[in-house]
């Protein structure tokens, strides 16, 4: 072709669409990229193996439409969730970023509300404009926990439709007590979602939120394969809620929106949980380490129970990004004010990010 | 869990989603399926074989997020498409049902209108109640054709914000002249899709909307794999048009939305093209086939370009429907009166089809 000329302007493009730009993180190569919060470790060889088994089956009838209903796939991960769920209480999508909006497309939509506490995970203000409702900004303390009177005040004053809690929330680490959960639940009229896409990475005696879904229909607990399983490329989000809620979501998903070849890999993965699951002990370990690096460095580590860790103390964050960047090491700018966000790698990621920053001096 | 006892109607559904059920072709398990209009050829084993291959290497990354940009399967899809298009041009989701779900995202939602002339596919209604649309339908003549003077004064009429044109059109097979889309594009100020699932069952010969992309920057023209290509399996379908389009579809797809698996997969298919496409002209010979054995029986098949034939002349669709199902042959009752729809299958399953209808008598 090689004369185009139109620009998006030039498009009948919806109003509210005007001016915005996609979202982006930077897909920057960079030899240590720790700023989507990726586990870093690549999926075991025998896993991927088992996996690539499994796929060559799925090949066979690929050409005709996939399940629709997931069946095996919904039993596996009531399996590995445990807590006597069952298929009937467990949805699935192309990544947890479609499980969540499969769930506001059916519970928000024009005219009404979302609402989660500030700072939390960046999609839900772009998932819930995309779906033509209004997301408000709750608050949380300076060190971004929550009381259950502090929670509730504001969910009754919000009176939302739907409620995100991301615990522990992304991007500062900390995590939610289920008193809060069950007491915004009780305040609340509206949907409650508990995204626990970093769940894997909280201490061991730590309980869920899935233990909460009794006797609560509207309660629904997404995970992700994306964190700690170490599936992000494969796409894959999931949550647990009661069979009426999983009936809602039905009414607004494409029909046969998993593929076949992703229901596979994902039934193979789940068979290897404990392998696949591995290297989060290591994880663990790199960003505890890094908690404590950063300490003696001066800045400022929130606590935090998920694969990354969020410092305060950074005096300029851009220059900070940058001084990392020219050392070959990618973080996250979040946009909060003398803060940045860094992944926690395998443990020589973990030790080029510390000697970067290091390098760079302390924190002032 | 085993106490549950909710309803979706106990939920806060919205207010348009209540009374709907989920989108469905049965998925029943027989013998002969029919009903919606995959091929029925599996992928060749060498093309399976050479998928694997790609899949496993896209495996050992698949820790990390996909490429966001898929830039190594839109070139595939540009240079697949010919007429000079190139990957800047080129977009792709998870199905052609995400790719229009993108449009509609990006130029329907609430306050806004799609047109198409009715009947045509089934998912066009639901996918613009999703955004929020309105879905009007437009008329087609008796025989499911369109005249430009026609189809022009019902787009000034309904004065719509998209258009979708399906040709050939679901569920009749009717071709739609090139004459009357550049006069609907001339006519709207809408974008206008042309959606052509069903192109590779056309003649040789027929002319393809993408010669008409140049100039016209509203224009969009999308096809799938899961038709020709045997793989529907695997979800994916994609458009051409103009850069600008494509960067409007940026602002409302989900980060990330097409898994490192998926494009690998799709990334092999293409390479393979011609081997995937192997069976075209086979479908084309049980579709012709199935035609003139109609005919001979009494019924009205009217005239198809793609894989599946309608036919009016059933005096009880559902009786019809029926006794196929107990000879083992699923097809497709679409709700026209009077009608049915066939897939065209492989030779075995045509013959099948077809002893099994004359098995049940002659049109009445």
């Amino acid at each position: 072709m090689g004369r185009v000329t139109a620009s998006l302007s030039d498009l009948p493009l919806r109003d509210d669409l005007r001016g915005l730009t996609p979202y982006g993180a930077p897909q920057a190569p960079l030899a240590v990229a720790l700023n989507v919060n990726e586990n870093t470790h690549p999926v075991p060889d025998e896993v991927a193996s088992d996996i690539l088994d499994d796929i060559a089956v799925a090949l066979r009838d690929v050409n005709r439409y996939p399940d629709r209903e997931f069946t095996t796939l919904r039993e596996g991960f009531a399996e590995y969730l445990g807590h006597g769920l069952d298929a009937s209480q467990i949805w699935a999508g192309n990544g947890s970023n479609e499980v969540l909006q499969h769930i506001l497309q059916a519970f928000a939509g024009p005219g009404r509300t979302v609402f989660g506490f500030a700072p939390t995970y960046s999609m839900y203000p772009l998932l819930s404009q995309g779906t033509g409702a209004r997301w408000v900004a709750g608050e949380r303390q300076p060190d971004y926990t929550l009381t259950v009177e502090d929670a509730v005040a504001q969910v009754v004053e919000a009176d939302p439709d739907v409620i995100m809690l991301c615990t522990p929330n992304n991007p500062t680490g900390t995590p939610l007590g289920l008193d809060v959960i069950e007491a915004v639940y009780d305040a609340a009229r509206g949907v409650v979602v508990v995204d626990e896409a970093y769940q894997e990475f909280a201490p061991r005696d730590a309980a869920s939120a899935l233990t909460l879904l009794e006797g609560r229909p509207r309660l629904a607990v997404s995970r992700t394969m994306s964190k700690a399983f170490a599936f992000a490329g494969a796409r894959v989000g999931y949550l647990a809620a009661d069979p009426a809620f999983i009936d809602a979501l039905r009414l607004v998903r494409l029909p046969y929106h998993l593929s076949a070849l992703t229901q596979a890999a994902a039934v193979a993965a789940l068979r290897n949980a404990s392998t696949m699951l591995g290297m989060v002990d290591d994880i663990i370990e790199q960003r505890d380490r890094i908690t404590a690096t950063l300490e003696a460095l001066d800045y400022e580590p929130h606590e935090s129970w998920s694969n990354f860790v969020l410092f305060g103390g950074v005096a300029d964050p851009h220059a900070t990004f940058q001084a990392l960047y020219e050392r070959g090491v990618l973080v996250r700018d979040v946009g909060i004010p003398n803060h940045l966000r860094v992944t926690a790698g395998t443990e020589a990621e973990t030790t080029a990010f510390l000697d970067a920053l290091a390098s760079i001096g302390s924190a002032s």
